[in-house]
């Protein structure tokens, strides 16, 4: 049987110790700029590129960058480019199913933070780990397609627990693929009882406006605080 | 900036290597006992349980059991047991996004191989590090729902790519949550070559014939050879 190794154990200290650091050097730099940076999370395909799509033209009197974190490729980019993002930056990890603080860090170099106010960091499609490591972050919201079924904040806890927003894709399909909308909740409160529920549909374009709404009251309260 | 520590190599051969140890100790088990063994893997919510719930009712003839890996709880394995298989054990993983070799290893202790035809090890639901480490399976299947989108063999080439059927679920839904079926199967098809592409809905049941016609035809060849 494989114990985990002492060697292991201080290794992945030593790596959230690592982290913990880039990621406060980063919340300096976002606070010195007043850039307001949401970690953006989920499963593969809850809908977290379209969510950037129908958000971004919401925020006309915004400039809005963003980072892409995908395992490969660069589509992730183009779409949010398109969807007017004044600049995007694209992390591949080729095989990491996380981002880590020192990737942000680099991605950040990229871009003129004088020029932005609202900076998204779509991470790894996945609702295990990202969860683990902050980026310096301002908020984390995590997307959830309803499809995913009600059982996953019992499944997935830590993800429900450390956000939050909840927002809840994919409404346009909640009747036809048997996902109750009310266990669905429950179980996501009982996991994080402050957590904001916010029910929408990246297709239909429903409830986009309340997830902008929160959005938008959260950036000012962070920045009057 | 974190550069990958040298001890942090040198932590993952080792892990690795001793996943490999314990993978070929169970391939040898389940050779001894005629056991065909499938390493189930894919995204959380991908319908991993619903594909099990219709599959061993499919399977009269077999004694199917059932090891199943997640985070936290033991729903999924309440689940496989009340669809009929013969045995089913939980493993949790309380944080790791992914089964080891070894932890397949510990739940076989608990099943009496003997009167085990079949037995499905469910993954953590995770498109991307499953694939990564060898459980000694005798084959690999990865449910994709459509309703994930035709952009992720792209994005998540390695389980595409190690996985000898792709089973795309949700079928019912691909025309309502605009899915182009025709460019996810062409995607797949560009990273794996040989993936067995099957199209199916647990909901409504199509296509379950087909993925267990495929799957006895993958028996025979196996035990055959």
């Amino acid at each position: 049987m494989h114990e985990p190794l002492s060697e292991e154990i201080e290794v992945s200290r030593r790596i959230l110790e690592a982290n913990e650091q880039s990621a406060q050097r980063n919340r300096a730099l976002f606070a010195r700029h007043k850039v307001f940076m949401v970690n953006l999370m989920g499963s593969p395909g809850a809908g977290k590129t379209s969510l950037l799509e129908k958000t971004i033209p919401a925020l006309q009197d915004m400039r809005v960058a963003v980072i892409e974190g995908d395992i490969e490729g660069k589509q992730d980019k183009e779409r949010v480019e398109a969807a007017g993002a004044v600049s995007a930056v694209q992390i591949n990890t080729y095989g990491a199913c996380h981002l880590l603080a020192h990737q942000a860090e680099h991605a950040v170099e990229k871009l003129d933070l004088s020029a932005v106010d609202l900076l998204f960091v779509e991470n790894v499609g996945n609702l295990v780990c990202p969860a683990e490591f902050d980026l310096g972050e301002s908020a984390r919201v995590m997307v959830l397609g309803v499809t995913e079924g009600a059982d996953k904040p019992l499944k997935y806890p830590l993800m429900f627990r450390k956000s939050e927003a909840l927002l809840l894709n994919k409404m346009d399909l909640v009747d036809l693929c048997g996902c109750d909308i009310g266990v669905l909740k429950e179980n996501a409160l009982r996991v994080n009882p402050d957590i904001k529920i916010i029910e929408l549909s990246c297709r239909t374009g429903e409830g986009i406006k309340d997830w902008v709404k929160w959005l938008r009251g959260k950036m000012k309260e962070i920045q009057s605080a």
